[in-house]
Protein backbone atom coordinates (compact mmCIF):
# COMPACT_ATOMS: atom_id res chain seq x y z
CA UNK A 1 0.00 0.00 0.00
CA UNK A 2 1.22 3.64 -0.53
CA UNK A 3 2.32 5.53 2.00
CA UNK A 4 -0.01 8.44 2.68
CA UNK A 5 1.39 12.10 2.43
CA UNK A 6 1.04 13.75 5.75
CA UNK A 7 2.03 17.14 6.43
CA UNK A 8 5.68 17.79 8.03
CA UNK A 9 4.77 19.10 11.69
CA UNK A 10 7.74 21.44 11.59
CA UNK A 11 5.92 22.78 8.49
CA UNK A 12 2.45 22.69 10.59
CA UNK A 13 3.62 24.34 13.28
CA UNK A 14 5.58 27.26 11.21
CA UNK A 15 2.96 28.06 8.54
CA UNK A 16 -0.12 28.10 7.83
CA UNK A 17 -2.38 26.66 5.16
CA UNK A 18 -2.91 28.60 1.70
CA UNK A 19 -4.53 26.01 0.18
CA UNK A 20 -3.84 23.06 -2.50
CA UNK A 21 -2.40 23.06 -6.49
CA UNK A 22 -2.65 20.29 -8.41
CA UNK A 23 1.07 18.81 -7.32
CA UNK A 24 2.05 20.69 -3.95
CA UNK A 25 0.49 22.13 -1.04
CA UNK A 26 0.62 25.65 -0.44
CA UNK A 27 1.40 27.13 2.80
CA UNK A 28 2.55 30.73 4.02
CA UNK A 29 5.35 31.29 6.57
CA UNK A 30 3.93 33.01 9.88
CA UNK A 31 6.96 35.68 9.94
CA UNK A 32 5.60 39.03 8.58
CA UNK A 33 9.18 40.36 8.07
CA UNK A 34 8.70 38.65 4.33
CA UNK A 35 5.76 37.48 1.86
CA UNK A 36 6.95 33.82 2.11
CA UNK A 37 5.28 30.92 0.41
CA UNK A 38 6.31 27.01 1.05
CA UNK A 39 5.57 24.38 -1.82
CA UNK A 40 5.28 21.12 -0.45
CA UNK A 41 4.66 18.53 -3.22
CA UNK A 42 1.79 16.26 -1.94
CA UNK A 43 3.95 12.83 -2.27
CA UNK A 44 5.02 10.58 0.58
CA UNK A 45 8.57 10.20 1.63
CA UNK A 46 10.47 12.55 -0.40
CA UNK A 47 13.65 14.78 0.99
CA UNK A 48 15.40 15.78 -2.75
CA UNK A 49 14.38 17.62 -5.13
CA UNK A 50 16.11 15.06 -7.82
CA UNK A 51 13.36 12.66 -6.09
CA UNK A 52 10.62 13.77 -7.80
CA UNK A 53 9.11 11.77 -11.32
CA UNK A 54 10.34 13.77 -13.96
CA UNK A 55 6.30 15.09 -14.82
CA UNK A 56 6.16 16.68 -10.92
CA UNK A 57 9.25 18.33 -11.35
CA UNK A 58 7.58 20.08 -14.53
CA UNK A 59 4.70 20.74 -12.60
CA UNK A 60 6.81 21.83 -9.14
CA UNK A 61 8.52 24.10 -11.77
CA UNK A 62 4.73 25.63 -13.18
CA UNK A 63 3.39 26.04 -9.63
CA UNK A 64 6.55 28.15 -8.45
CA UNK A 65 6.12 30.29 -11.34
CA UNK A 66 2.29 30.33 -9.96
CA UNK A 67 3.65 31.13 -6.50
CA UNK A 68 5.77 34.00 -8.09
CA UNK A 69 2.93 35.78 -9.69
CA UNK A 70 1.04 35.51 -7.09
CA UNK A 71 3.34 37.43 -4.65
CA UNK A 72 4.56 39.79 -7.67
CA UNK A 73 1.08 40.47 -8.26
CA UNK A 74 0.10 41.31 -4.41
CA UNK A 75 3.69 42.42 -3.15
CA UNK A 76 5.90 44.11 -5.87
CA UNK A 77 8.66 42.34 -4.68
CA UNK A 78 12.35 43.55 -5.99
CA UNK A 79 14.04 39.93 -5.86
CA UNK A 80 12.57 36.19 -5.74
CA UNK A 81 14.16 33.79 -3.67
CA UNK A 82 13.45 30.45 -4.51
CA UNK A 83 14.59 27.08 -2.28
CA UNK A 84 14.87 23.97 -1.64
CA UNK A 85 17.25 23.72 1.53
CA UNK A 86 15.49 20.83 4.01
CA UNK A 87 18.51 20.92 6.21
CA UNK A 88 16.52 21.52 9.32
CA UNK A 89 12.71 19.88 8.01
CA UNK A 90 13.64 16.74 5.92
CA UNK A 91 10.12 16.46 4.16
CA UNK A 92 10.78 17.84 0.28
CA UNK A 93 9.48 21.67 0.48
CA UNK A 94 9.70 24.90 -2.10
CA UNK A 95 10.68 28.53 -0.59
CA UNK A 96 9.44 30.98 -2.50
CA UNK A 97 9.72 34.06 -0.57
CA UNK A 98 8.93 37.86 -2.00
CA UNK A 99 12.40 39.90 -0.93
CA UNK A 100 12.59 44.09 -0.79
CA UNK A 101 15.62 46.01 -0.54
CA UNK A 102 14.44 47.56 2.41
CA UNK A 103 13.54 44.25 4.27
CA UNK A 104 15.21 42.75 7.96
CA UNK A 105 17.50 40.37 6.27
CA UNK A 106 18.31 41.97 2.36
CA UNK A 107 20.88 40.88 1.04
CA UNK A 108 21.21 38.19 2.52
CA UNK A 109 18.72 35.30 2.54
CA UNK A 110 16.31 35.02 4.98
CA UNK A 111 16.81 32.00 7.03
CA UNK A 112 18.28 32.74 10.45
CA UNK A 113 19.32 35.92 9.89
CA UNK A 114 16.53 37.77 12.48
CA UNK A 115 13.95 36.11 14.50
CA UNK A 116 10.77 35.25 12.55
CA UNK A 117 7.70 38.23 13.27
CA UNK A 118 5.23 35.96 13.28
CA UNK A 119 1.55 37.87 11.90
CA UNK A 120 -0.56 39.24 14.44
CA UNK A 121 -4.37 36.65 14.02
CA UNK A 122 -6.13 39.48 12.24
CA UNK A 123 -3.26 39.81 9.85
CA UNK A 124 -2.67 36.36 9.09
CA UNK A 125 -6.22 36.28 8.08
CA UNK A 126 -6.16 38.89 5.74
CA UNK A 127 -2.80 38.07 3.98
CA UNK A 128 -4.00 34.42 3.47
CA UNK A 129 -7.60 35.69 2.27
CA UNK A 130 -5.67 38.29 -0.39
CA UNK A 131 -3.50 34.95 -0.91
CA UNK A 132 -6.34 33.08 -1.74
CA UNK A 133 -7.99 35.56 -3.81
CA UNK A 134 -4.57 35.43 -6.27
CA UNK A 135 -4.04 31.91 -6.75
CA UNK A 136 -7.73 31.79 -7.56
CA UNK A 137 -7.39 34.28 -10.08
CA UNK A 138 -6.55 33.16 -13.21
CA UNK B 1 19.33 41.50 -32.74
CA UNK B 2 19.49 39.11 -30.14
CA UNK B 3 21.57 40.52 -27.02
CA UNK B 4 24.05 37.62 -26.72
CA UNK B 5 24.99 35.86 -23.17
CA UNK B 6 27.66 37.10 -21.10
CA UNK B 7 28.37 35.03 -18.00
CA UNK B 8 28.19 38.33 -14.98
CA UNK B 9 31.64 39.11 -13.85
CA UNK B 10 31.15 38.56 -10.41
CA UNK B 11 30.19 34.68 -10.99
CA UNK B 12 33.34 34.46 -13.40
CA UNK B 13 35.42 35.46 -10.66
CA UNK B 14 34.02 33.57 -7.64
CA UNK B 15 34.00 30.54 -9.90
CA UNK B 16 35.70 27.83 -12.02
CA UNK B 17 34.14 26.69 -15.46
CA UNK B 18 33.39 22.89 -15.39
CA UNK B 19 31.76 23.01 -19.01
CA UNK B 20 28.86 23.20 -20.91
CA UNK B 21 25.21 21.47 -20.77
CA UNK B 22 22.26 22.04 -23.45
CA UNK B 23 20.86 25.10 -21.33
CA UNK B 24 23.23 26.12 -18.78
CA UNK B 25 26.89 26.79 -18.00
CA UNK B 26 28.47 24.64 -15.05
CA UNK B 27 30.88 26.69 -12.71
CA UNK B 28 32.21 25.59 -9.51
CA UNK B 29 32.23 27.92 -6.77
CA UNK B 30 35.77 28.45 -5.61
CA UNK B 31 35.05 27.69 -2.45
CA UNK B 32 36.34 24.03 -0.50
CA UNK B 33 33.90 24.13 2.07
CA UNK B 34 31.28 22.51 -0.10
CA UNK B 35 31.17 20.78 -3.15
CA UNK B 36 29.18 23.94 -4.73
CA UNK B 37 28.20 23.91 -8.36
CA UNK B 38 26.40 26.83 -10.16
CA UNK B 39 24.30 26.58 -13.29
CA UNK B 40 23.64 29.52 -15.40
CA UNK B 41 21.07 29.28 -17.92
CA UNK B 42 22.59 30.46 -21.24
CA UNK B 43 20.03 33.43 -22.55
CA UNK B 44 20.66 36.86 -22.17
CA UNK B 45 19.12 39.16 -19.68
CA UNK B 46 17.16 36.86 -17.25
CA UNK B 47 17.05 37.67 -13.34
CA UNK B 48 14.20 35.43 -12.13
CA UNK B 49 13.19 31.77 -12.45
CA UNK B 50 10.10 32.59 -13.93
CA UNK B 51 11.16 34.68 -16.73
CA UNK B 52 12.33 31.71 -18.40
CA UNK B 53 10.46 30.08 -20.92
CA UNK B 54 8.33 26.93 -19.91
CA UNK B 55 10.98 24.52 -21.91
CA UNK B 56 14.03 26.03 -20.48
CA UNK B 57 12.40 25.79 -16.67
CA UNK B 58 11.90 21.97 -17.74
CA UNK B 59 15.50 21.48 -19.07
CA UNK B 60 16.95 23.75 -16.11
CA UNK B 61 14.81 21.31 -13.76
CA UNK B 62 16.75 18.23 -15.82
CA UNK B 63 20.16 19.89 -15.76
CA UNK B 64 19.43 20.31 -11.47
CA UNK B 65 18.98 16.65 -11.26
CA UNK B 66 21.78 16.03 -13.68
CA UNK B 67 24.14 18.35 -11.21
CA UNK B 68 22.45 16.34 -8.04
CA UNK B 69 23.51 12.78 -9.84
CA UNK B 70 27.29 14.13 -10.19
CA UNK B 71 27.67 15.24 -6.80
CA UNK B 72 25.60 12.45 -5.41
CA UNK B 73 28.35 9.99 -7.33
CA UNK B 74 31.42 11.94 -6.35
CA UNK B 75 30.52 13.31 -2.96
CA UNK B 76 27.97 11.48 -1.34
CA UNK B 77 26.57 14.48 0.59
CA UNK B 78 23.91 14.35 3.45
CA UNK B 79 21.56 16.91 1.74
CA UNK B 80 21.58 18.73 -1.36
CA UNK B 81 20.35 22.13 -1.53
CA UNK B 82 18.96 24.03 -4.41
CA UNK B 83 18.45 27.68 -4.91
CA UNK B 84 17.80 30.76 -6.96
CA UNK B 85 18.69 33.55 -4.79
CA UNK B 86 20.37 36.14 -6.71
CA UNK B 87 19.92 39.51 -4.04
CA UNK B 88 23.66 40.45 -4.81
CA UNK B 89 24.56 38.77 -8.45
CA UNK B 90 21.41 39.47 -10.73
CA UNK B 91 21.93 37.49 -13.51
CA UNK B 92 19.76 34.46 -13.01
CA UNK B 93 21.88 31.10 -11.78
CA UNK B 94 20.97 27.95 -9.72
CA UNK B 95 23.11 26.60 -6.88
CA UNK B 96 23.40 22.99 -6.48
CA UNK B 97 25.63 22.25 -3.68
CA UNK B 98 26.55 19.21 -1.59
CA UNK B 99 25.95 19.57 1.78
CA UNK B 100 27.25 17.43 5.15
CA UNK B 101 26.29 17.21 8.21
CA UNK B 102 29.85 18.20 9.40
CA UNK B 103 30.37 21.10 7.21
CA UNK B 104 31.22 24.81 8.47
CA UNK B 105 27.94 25.54 8.18
CA UNK B 106 25.30 23.30 8.71
CA UNK B 107 22.45 23.16 9.19
CA UNK B 108 22.36 26.49 8.08
CA UNK B 109 22.36 27.61 4.25
CA UNK B 110 26.23 28.25 3.04
CA UNK B 111 25.99 31.88 2.15
CA UNK B 112 27.29 34.15 4.46
CA UNK B 113 28.57 31.64 6.81
CA UNK B 114 32.02 31.21 6.88
CA UNK B 115 34.40 33.14 4.10
CA UNK B 116 35.74 31.01 1.24
CA UNK B 117 38.39 29.28 1.32
CA UNK B 118 39.58 29.07 -2.29
CA UNK B 119 40.91 25.25 -3.88
CA UNK B 120 44.80 25.85 -3.84
CA UNK B 121 45.53 25.20 -7.68
CA UNK B 122 46.51 21.81 -7.67
CA UNK B 123 43.19 20.98 -5.74
CA UNK B 124 40.75 23.26 -8.13
CA UNK B 125 42.48 20.95 -11.06
CA UNK B 126 41.73 17.63 -9.54
CA UNK B 127 38.09 18.95 -8.17
CA UNK B 128 37.26 20.19 -11.94
CA UNK B 129 38.50 17.07 -13.98
CA UNK B 130 36.54 14.95 -11.48
CA UNK B 131 33.74 16.87 -12.20
CA UNK B 132 33.96 17.06 -15.92
CA UNK B 133 34.75 13.00 -15.65
CA UNK B 134 31.32 12.82 -13.96
CA UNK B 135 29.28 14.89 -16.10
CA UNK B 136 30.75 13.07 -19.58
CA UNK B 137 29.48 9.54 -17.60
CA UNK B 138 26.27 8.49 -18.97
Amino acid sequence: MKEAFQLHPQLAADCAEVGHLRLSRVLLMNDSSYPWLILVPERAGLREFYELDPMDRYRLSDEIVLASDVLRSLYNPDKLNVAALGNQVPQLHLHVIARRVTDAAWPGPVWGKVPAVPYGKKNLTRRLDELRGAFATP
